[in-house]
């Protein structure tokens, strides 16, 4: 077998993993590169085997999304978890003698297997070339096509009538909720509830209640002396290659007090102030009409009520904006938690994150604030520094999530897997029910190893910032080959891991993979009112994208965001599920049909010679 | 005599040299400079020997900006150009006679002879050697005090209350009128007027008068279908070094009809859609409150009615803002004209261009509307493209302006020569009168020779742009000593010379070259709605700017401006004319004063090295 034959094999096969593990869970994968890998199975695709998740369409008309009413029944089904997966039994002897439902989650042996082959793959000679060889040349086949058609597709837009960048819409695609005001705005918000709160208790110190006026007293601070830099909340030079700084600058002035009363859904107001300032940031967003973001929430694990009191703040203060899509992010912070004695093993952990979700999904009315909640909730992130390295390695030997009582944390691989089988497991019964599935969309290839970028291409739907592809041309192929969405933040990335004008956000774009823009932390990173249009704005002036490259950035944003299919229908057309041309209607988009064919035709392309590959014998 | 001593001679010398023609045309030379001067020459300085420029004042509260009354009376002199210079006679006998009143200007052959020094200077070896020595120490120890001083910096804001980047002020100390608004901005009033006005006559077409509608119709366009593709004025990949195309770019759709419509004070409707532009622009930076821009409007030199056409303008549109100084720019164009036998010889254009000024100062009731103007105006810019080579060489030997009756343009240095001395004879009559004065301001350094930068380092108070110094280090380094304020715009230059962060405005702040930052032309570079803040962001991402860097910039800027003396004490404090910490009040500034301290310190040292160097003998 010679060398193109090895490697084409190689990533039929990577792509049918991926293929079937986002099948399982009810995430995404193109049509194109499963109709090629029916193709070469000698099988025929047929529309009917997209596999699509569910997104909470926007309450009609009059509709109130906070209604607690039409909830389906109770199946009286029981959730229970073993080796660190939840399954949804019929009933408790059925949960005792381990008979679950059918709801298939991944295997964890085969699992183990599927990633040992990629780990192969990806450090494999004949691969590396080949891959590395077809993104030279995808590089440079597109600096081509600009040259060339350049003017063509500028052509295009202009002729294009009522619809520019300006007006196409984009979605910040990964933006935590807690920095998601800028520094100005969180500066305004602290003087102006000083100067209507100042004599309300908002707060606990050493065991006494305590007013606004005496907890900034307490700190030696008077609101009214405050600036921007005081405030101290903006990433500089100081926070380069040091995530632990960047996470200090979460509190204001330094102080957790004011985190915790500003930016913590639960203290001893509620979260009242939280929920104002995140409802100004969605006033602005719909104001500014065109602009949505995925806000992401945390849920810890620590405790099983977490989920209760972030979904009694979200209806109590009706934290809903057709403008926002939420997300919830997991911290991997075991090892603290576990530290602190607050968990006894990582699957309390898993059970605490993902338990309470199934019981509200079997039996809705136990909970009707949390299954509101839910409803708008679009998916599941895992975040934290990536550069600390765990040392462990996931493998059949690896310990079970309900024996991993050390302190250590487990890899990041281990995370990735179980948060997946959880959700897979989940989704499957989510959708039985009719209700709204849930997206793995993590933070990956941020730092640290490639090896999270390869878990990632198994399990999530698409990923956050994704920088290390540059390190492996295999899984770089890879995410271009199965279109992985990826949500980057050059912004964020110069302040913390890669400077600006080394960030391959434009080589990545240029050679087709799936890339959009996003702001992180608008708190600490940007500067303007409006964060995503700054980061759009830099990109296009530092990288000198063209308005196609930007409305194809868009496009992509709102491809891989959680708004819902009949939003995406309003937004980008109605064929948006198909490839190529023909899934772009350029009245909505901007983006030019002789790019929507150059990506189309170069996709196929390289699939096809995958295809040869493999059939070569 | 050695090469140290020989260098330091030389600099001194390009030092007296500058001294001489700032004092002359009532420009700014710095104190600490002067004071080594005459340190050097062994005099005293005394502080009466600084040379002030004067600006109008805000009008008081109830005053009316364009009150035409308490003009002061004629002084019945007579003004008439000699030799491409106006001069100021008593009457129209002393005129005859040449027996100018006592405005002394600068002789030609001593600005030859000076010209000539400079000239050898800047290609003098050891000069060479020299001062980029001392250009690379000043980037090293500027990198040693970031290292040692940046956290005791930050510390002196953090304690500063009130005050932080956001409500320091700062100008936009370069910016056209004719793209002072952004391109959304210009769609959106395209729109607007569209709805508002179609029926209204706007437009000869032809000679016939057209209304809107016709108008539009005429060109195959609906507004309503226009969108900022179709509108394409922005600067993309395509103007990269081509100014042509970049020029082209003022015309919205690419038809001048509309440049003349929305971006005329000339035009069928008296220029009122450019008057409403400028002030929907005017409203927004009062309403940013911290945002100051000082626009330029052209006079073409082309007829002499010109001034008296923009000034009412000026008058009948009430085109007046506290945050609006206006300045002028005279495009270097006299070979177009002369081609369409537009203008006689180059005199001519000179006598158009500043003779109604010297009528209007000298008998200011003769035309009030040009003199209320005349109040408002801070400055001349003399713009275009640098690139273009005029082949001519300014000599002594050179036609006199009278007799330059080719086609072909003279050269920049003579363009900038000619301005120079009838701004210097015009200052010294208007400051006589009680008048405000006009700072010379040219584009200088964007590209073309590196001589542009020594003749505006004789004439000029500051420059737009000065990229080029990157090719001259002993100009750059008399920049440093002489602290020549610099308007750098690093989007423009990233459109149109230079990628982003090839420029050099990092390392010329480092260095301790007076830069401020300035947008050039909104509507061609910039996308967000605040484009100085889009400029400064973008400067601060890149090139990581801490604030205390930034706020050295806002405070150049502000030094830089044609603000007047109370609204540099409002916005910097009363000691703004001094140097060094002493002048700078960080309540109003948030500059640290350890930053003053090091930059005041290190300019002492490099002056005091000269000095050593030409004592030593």
């Amino acid at each position: 077998m010679d060398d193109f034959e090895l490697a084409c094999k190689g990533l039929y096969r990577a792509l049918t993993i991926r293929e079937k593990y986002m099948r399982m869970a009810l995430q995404r994968f193109p049509n194109t590169p499963s109709q090629f890998l029916r193709k070469i199975e000698g099988e025929t695709w047929k529309p009917e085997d997209q596999v699509l998740p569910v997104f909470t369409p926007l309450p009609k008309p009059g509709e109130d999304p906070f209604c607690t009413k039409d909830f389906p029944p109770n199946l009286g089904y029981v959730a229970r978890m073993k080796d660190g997966v939840i399954y949804v039994y019929k009933d408790a002897a059925a949960a005792d003698k381990h008979q679950p439902l059918n709801h298939p989650g991944p295997d964890l042996a085969t699992f183990i297997d599927d990633m040992n082959f990629l780990i192969a793959l990806i450090a494999q000679g004949p691969t590396k070339t080949y891959t590395h060889r077809r993104l030279k040349f995808l590089m440079s086949k597109f600096n081509v096509h600009e040259m060339l058609n350049e003017m063509e597709e500028m052509k295009e837009l202009k002729k294009n009538p009522h619809r520019d960048f300006y007006n196409c819409r984009k979605v910040d695609t990964h933006i935590h909720a807690a920095a998601c005001m800028n520094q100005k705005h969180l500066l305004r918000f602290i003087k102006k509830s000083y100067r209507v709160d100042a004599d309300r208790v908002v707060h606990v110190l050493k065991g006494k209640e305590v007013t606004l006026k005496e907890l900034f007293a307490s700190l030696n601070l008077h609101p009214y002396d405050l600036t921007v830099d005081s405030l101290d909340v903006h990433a500089g030079r100081q926070t380069f290659q040091r995530f632990d700084k960047f996470n200090a600058k979460y509190n204001p002035v330094g102080a957790s007090e004011l985190r915790d009363l500003y930016m913590k859904t639960e203290n001893h107001i509620s979260g009242e102030y939280f929920a104002t300032i995140i409802k100004e940031v969605a006033s602005d967003l719909e104001d500014a009409r065109y602009q949505y973001a995925e806000p992401r929430l945390s849920i810890y694990g620590c405790n099983p009520n977490e989920w209760a009191k972030l979904s009694s703040w979200f209806n109590k203060h009706r934290v809903f904006s057709p403008h926002l899509k939420w997300m919830i992010q997991v911290p991997r912070i075991y090892d603290i938690f576990r530290g602190r004695n607050f968990v006894p093993h990582f699957g309390k952990m898993l059970e605490n994150i993902f338990l309470p979700v199934f019981q509200a999904t079997i039996d809705p009315n136990s909970n009707p604030e949390l299954s509101v909640f839910l409803k708008h909730v679009t998916g599941f992130d895992s975040v934290d520094d990536e550069s600390k390295h765990s040392g462990h390695m996931f493998s059949t030997k690896s310990p079970k999530p309900e024996e991993w009582d050390i302190v250590k944390n487990p890899s990041y691989t281990y995370w990735i897997y179980y948060m997946y089988a959880n959700i897979a497991i989940l989704n499957q019964l989510r959708k039985e029910r009719g209700m709204n599935t849930f997206q793995f969309r993590p933070h990956c290839g941020e730092a640290g190893a490639v090896t999270h970028l390869l878990a990632c291409f198994m399990t999530a739907d698409n990923i956050s910032h994704g920088l290390n592809l540059k390190k492996s041309p295999v899984l770089q192929y890879l995410y271009y080959l199965a279109q992985v969405p990826i949500a980057m933040s050059p912004l964020s990335n110069n302040s913390l891991f890669l400077e600006y004008n080394k960030n391959p956000l434009l080589e990545f774009h240029k050679k087709g993979l799936m890339v959009s823009l996003s702001t992180d932390d608008p708190m600490q990173f940007h500067y303007t009112k409006e964060p995503l249009m700054e980061e759009y704005a830099i990109a296009a002036q530092v990288f000198k994208l063209s308005t196609c490259d930007m409305c194809e950035i868009a496009r992509n944003s709102v491809l891989q965001s959680g708004l819902s299919a009949e939003e995406k229908i309003h937004f980008l057309g109605t064929s948006y599920l198909q490839d190529g041309p023909e899934g772009n209607d350029i009245r909505k988009t901007n983006v030019a049909q002789i790019r929507m064919a150059y990506r189309y035709e170069t996709q196929c392309y390289e699939l096809n010679l995958i295809r040869e590959g493999v059939m070569a014998e």
